[in-house]
């Protein structure tokens, strides 16, 4: 065991730490000794971004892996076994779209309760099947073993064809900040379904699509590396929590202005908080990437989706490493929110 | 949704289905349609064996992948949280050495409840880590999660460096079966933790490291390969379990003879069942391959460890598909059993 390991911990719970202190944590014993080097030389990036990077002699392979608990990251009275399916695959898709990499093999572990029907099993399945063949990807290996609860695990192998990957630590000052689509609409699909709020029938499918089978931004986030841009992240945490997840990671604050968060009319016109489900909702699966004027205006050309720029990299950090301005500059308060497990635990923080 | 799939399911439970009727199912489904042949066309090994495997330009990769659920795979009163992070690696380990392929990255998938320790799962993180740098593994990313209960699953990717890799599917009639070290030992081990069973201290010792710190045979798969054995499979269900994964990936039959199997003089001293414990205890983690005469004992003069010839493949069926004679060829009639998950559940399953 390491020493560093056993230096940092106090006698704590995991909900004390938060999920970020126990990435930090497994980080802190993960780390190579000085005789590893060479062995994690490949190793281009570790624990801690939207996929785990390493140089092959042809290409830079991608991996990521993701896990949903029932009760925990979904309610099946609220979601089908089909949406469950496309959604376990597509959280690990858009960790790959974030890489700006290709996805191509997927691995499903699935620990189920032995009196699940092998129906319902199936219905996951098959839409799981169908939404890898819609992005190339082959299931071709897991494992299931019985669980009193649900535990859906996706590992998910891809690369990237070209040198360049999108990483979250290659943020600069005076970048700008841009993201794909609409913000909140996943958030607002889970306070939809949670509290049954009877809205016509065009909202309800856009936001119960946005929550339970959002389409992972998988070209865009390889037309942004052929545009040149090197940072981004997809947006699981929420916007705030996200771009504060690139701050830390670059060294650097940011500064976003509310008025140009992309909200849909259907959200604005349903929801009355829309700004801080907008701000702090998460599982959105857009794309929030940074780069020079320049890239940004090439990629907001390339791609084929809406594209807003929000804000600006600083140097300078204001009262927190985020914040958010007014269209006059003035500082908009927001509660610290977005989805951190153990911290806050269930579902409901995704949207505070 | 593929029509295959919704032919062959009635309506009945994961538990009626049983884990390899449920393997089957989501091998039906993911099954390539014509258009998709070529995406295949790489892939070596899918869904069924103890990893995938898929042909790149200068190598073969190698995946798995195992969830470990508490208290189905493990028992926090019996188990520590150091032998945990072990073995939840071991068993990984395990499945590219059935491979006979090298081990390299590694992503962990924690789904915790939040009240744990954080000085528990420092342990286990640490174990984990000490383990991989034994087998030159590094931990390069994962996720984490809350649950109500601890679920683990670890990925594990690695690569062939020769041409060929172990299978389960290429046993042909006439080849030998050997397996690596001795067996039931984890079964037992499983049977004094659980029962608090007064062993002297060598039997303890190594019964508790059997089955909670089994060491992977991850060199003597390599070398399986480089003596020219192509058929292998980790023992995880139990050597007759096991080796009826074999006959039937080869579409063969085969004859073990009871003597023959190894029983380690501990275990014939204190468990009067150590046969059934050999022939049905699970968790073993040794290698089971089948080769030709020459390969056999070429593999028997290059493994450093023990190695017994237990019996061959055979064209002919008789009662059952794998069948255990007595030295006078007379058929010993033993319980289906193994670990099969969903049919019967628990861990006691491992050591009907």
């Amino acid at each position: 065991m390491s020493n560093e390991a056993s230096a940092i911990i106090p006698i704590m719970t995991l909900s004390q730490l938060g999920e970020f202190g126990l990435i930090d944590l497994i980080r802190s014993i993960a780390v190579p000794e000085n005789s590893e080097r060479t062995r994690y030389q490949e190793v281009l990036v570790g624990i801690g971004d939207d996929a785990t990077a390493w140089q092959t002699e042809n290409h830079i392979q991608l991996a990521t892996t993701d896990t949903m608990v029932q009760d925990i990251h979904f309610d099946l009275t609220i979601t089908g076994w089909e949406e469950l399916g496309w959604k376990a695959l597509a959280v690990n898709l858009s960790d790959i779209a974030a890489m700006g990499g290709v996805p191509k093999y997927a691995l499903l572990s699935l620990a189920l309760p032995g009196e699940l029907e092998v129906e319902d099993i199936s219905k996951f399945t098959s839409a799981m099947v169908h939404l890898a063949r819609e992005f190339g990807v082959a299931l071709v290996g897991g494992n299931v073993a019985t669980s009193p609860n649900v535990v859906i695990t996706v590992t998910l192998i891809g690369y990237s064809d070209g040198e360049t990957i999108l990483r979250r630590s290659t943020a600069s000052p005076g970048e700008q900040i841009a993201v794909t689509g609409y913000l909140g609409l996943s958030a607002a699909g889970l306070v939809m379904l949670r509290n049954k709020l009877a809205l016509d029938n065009e909202a309800r499918t856009m936001l119960r699509q946005a929550h339970l089978q959002p389409v992972p931004r998988v070209r865009e986030g390889q037309i942004l590396v052929e545009q040149g841009v090197r940072t981004a992240i997809d947006l699981s945490d929420g916007l705030l929590a996200d771009l504060d997840h690139i701050c830390e990671s670059s060294t650097v604050n940011a500064k976003v202005t509310m008025e140009q968060v992309p909200v849909h009319p259907l959200l604005k016109a349903n929801f009355s908080n829309h700004q801080e489900l907008a701000l702090c909702g998460g599982e959105d699966y857009e794309l929030l990437f940074v780069a020079d004027r320049a890239a940004i205006a090439r990629a907001k050309q390339a791609l084929n989706c809406p594209v807003s720029v929000i804000g600006e990299i600083t140097k300078e950090r204001l009262a927190t490493r985020v914040t958010v301005v007014d269209s006059q500059g003035n500082t908009v308060p927001y509660r610290k929110g977005g989805w951190e497990h153990f911290r806050n635990g269930a579902h409901e923080a995704r949207i505070t």
